[in-house]
């Protein structure tokens, strides 16, 4: 793969997030393993062994709710083969189980390509129980059962991934109708993961543009409107810092991304739609050296963000007004609560929120559920009680190496047991 | 890449027609070089270095038609590296000189990803010159410059791929929103033509779905209208000779297919639309073993046609129901006038048509251009006048190894510089 290069970058303490890098090649072809760009100025190539070297240490996770069979079936096929699947599933068990549906799915597919893979289902009693066993016992809800919410299923996810033993984990939402879609997410994800240089990185996706129907023909628009929002925020929220305004956020919203697990099981994920954008925000407040860090190793390190504008348009079911209209407004709640936003930031997202009707004057924002980091958990509790109760963990294929550890190697003593994260309550902006 | 395997064939003379084979996997990891299937039954891996060594040898012909940059730029960006891009245009030259913002954005592409292409317009007098100095004046029209159509954009290219050197030739429309499309096509053209294993061999795609807007929302066709025609045409050709009906031809309208030069050079080419159902048709013609064949050796050999069905859908813009009339009655046209085709098959396209109001009752269908094979030209004489004459003739980075030599080697003498290809009258059905 071919990118171009990134010349700028900002920085927020050891948080590094580099400009928006356009793929410029989806297959650069059989050059050296150089990871330079030889002759060619201006881009960057990424060798297929380097890339395929992330993919085998690399984990897909695959949120899915309610997708069709062919639609599955397409993003599978586009999931490299070295990659290791990994299906979340929010979907209906009833009348019809879609569940079972899209575990064979999974399973035919499977077969056919003699890769493995994991499913699991969110709402599964035994994998509630599973991680109120291993230290998590946040992320159920009042049901006893795992709450709703995307960010809850990228947790579950991260925490399989965790338990696979490798090293990196990818989302690729399984409502994308163009498998060569996902098949550049996760070239681009090893692609990134590789030239970032650095044992805590993210890389995340801005797609080329998104076919919307408007007056009954097609247009390809560039950004979302939920996007525009939450990255016009996040960026205020870096320059009021800096004092210069920047633009260099493109990704707030990103629902596909890639992160090394070195990274990803320090961060503190938020539930629902919040937990992408929130992603930022956690690295500015654990890494960003504003607040005292629980990781100095890794702030006197570098965590590079990098952001990739994939080639492929983002062809999805249109999820309509609502959906959006949810998705900005719980980026800003989390920006607003951030001990690291800034009063004036604060103020303006007031501002917006009154003005968009999402608040009466002198309310505050509601606070996003943040969950502690995915690393505090037991794994071996973990694993033992998903093996022993939850039905819905089907290893097609697949089993641990070993047996499983209790804590991922290389966190250390770092992230407790159970923390519930330190957070002030935060005074509403003047 | 993982293909489904391919049970079943249908054989007319030397020509085999492979039945569908879905692509199962874009990327199928790094498997061992040895082309076969290991114990996945029922699926067959082409590995990666199998791809490049084909696509290091591949011509991708783009012919091109009033595009926007940024999808011609999308449709570059999937075209992998190792393949040569010929870019053939029929643009518009004013009031705006569309070609020449083309040829920038070729330039641009290869300037950034260190490639190789060429650019050549149909409508360049250069081109017509060169075109008439080699031995193919046929392609003229009264205005003395190439004539318009599809037909006679991928002659171009395939006389362009000739001068090139390398071994095989595949089209991709410029016409199409997603780059992981292309990409996706391009690997299963060197898939194919890597498991065919045959010097005389061709790839047609069938893409997996289309978009299209119905009712304000999209809907995603299996099949379009002209394809299912034109198959079941074609299908019915075949059976009538077998005697037992089939529906192995599932591309007879493929636009996207690959073909080794090989082949291609002793393939005639018809005009305009008519052109990738007629390939069909000439095939059955030259190698059916039904009338004589100019080339004993290729009939004592094997012509593979493989047909893949691609994950992607395609994806472009919608050119009205005319366009897909005028495909298929091209189509009929070409299958109504061939010697192959028996009377039965004669009689009910006649009746067909004229159900479809394109004929009236006892007119014949019109007869398409029928090019001699490219085989045919003086390449050192073409080459020559394309660098002399023709100023849309770019050569972006590349430049013949060699001195262009008369005759594509290995055609030896069996292809005459002139031939006007001999052929019957047709009577009418009765």
């Amino acid at each position: 793969m071919r990118l171009a290069d990134s010349f700028r970058s900002e920085r927020f303490g050891a948080v590094r997030i580099h400009e928006l890098q356009r793929v410029i090649e989806l297959d650069s072809g059989a050059l050296p393993d150089t990871g330079a760009s030889g002759q060619s100025s201006g881009s960057r190539v990424v060798s297929a062994n380097a890339i395929r070297a992330i993919e085998s240490e690399m984990v897909v996770v695959v949120p899915c709710m309610n997708e069709t069979r062919s639609v599955i079936e397409g993003v599978l096929s586009g999931i490299p083969h070295d990659c290791l699947i990994v299906l979340v599933s929010n979907s209906d068990r009833r009348p019809v189980d879609r569940f079972e549906i899209e575990v064979q799915t999974v399973e035919q597919f499977c077969r056919l390509t003699g890769r493995p893979a994991i499913t699991v289902h969110q709402k599964d009693p035994g994998v509630a129980a599973a991680f109120k066993a291993a230290g998590l016992p946040e992320l159920i809800g009042d049901d006893g059962l795992v709450r709703n919410g995307k960010g809850e299923a990228m947790l579950i996810g991260m925490a399989l991934a965790a338990l696979s033993g490798r090293s990196y984990v990818g989302y690729v939402d399984a409502d994308n109708y163009v498998p060569g879609a996902v098949h550049e997410y996760c070239k681009a994800y090893a692609a990134g993961l590789h030239l970032a240089g650095s044992p805590y990185s993210m890389v995340r996706i801005s797609w080329h543009s998104k076919p919307k129907l408007r007056d009954g023909r097609l247009f390809f628009s560039r950004r979302g409107r939920s996007s525009e929002v939450t990255n016009a925020f996040l960026n205020r929220a870096v320059a009021e810092y800096s004092g210069f305004g920047t633009e260099v956020i493109a990704t707030g919203n990103a629902g596909e991304h890639a992160l090394s697990l070195e990274l990803g099981l320090r961060l503190r994920l938020a539930g629902g739609f919040a937990v992408e954008p929130y992603e930022y925000i956690d690295l500015f407040e654990q890494f960003g050296g504003v607040l005292e860090s629980a990781h100095p190793d890794v702030v006197a390190s570098s965590v590079p963000v990098l952001q990739i504008e994939t080639r492929n348009p983002h062809f999805h079911d249109n999820k309509g007004d609502e959906h959006v209209q949810g998705m900005r407004m719980q980026a800003l709640n989390v920006l607003y609560h951030s001990p690291v936003t800034l009063p004036a930031v604060r103020a303006a997202i007031l501002e917006f929120m009154v003005a968009q009707g999402a608040l009466e004057p002198g309310q505050e924002p509601p606070r996003e559920r943040v969950y502690p980091p995915v690393g505090s958990l037991a794994f071996d509790l973990l694993y033992d009680a998903l093996d022993a109760e939850a039905t819905s963990f089907r290893r097609i294929g697949w089993a641990p190496a070993a047996p499983v550890p209790a804590r991922w190697p290389g966190l250390g003593s770092a992230i407790p047991v159970s923390p519930a994260p330190a957070r002030e309550p935060v005074a509403a902006a003047d």
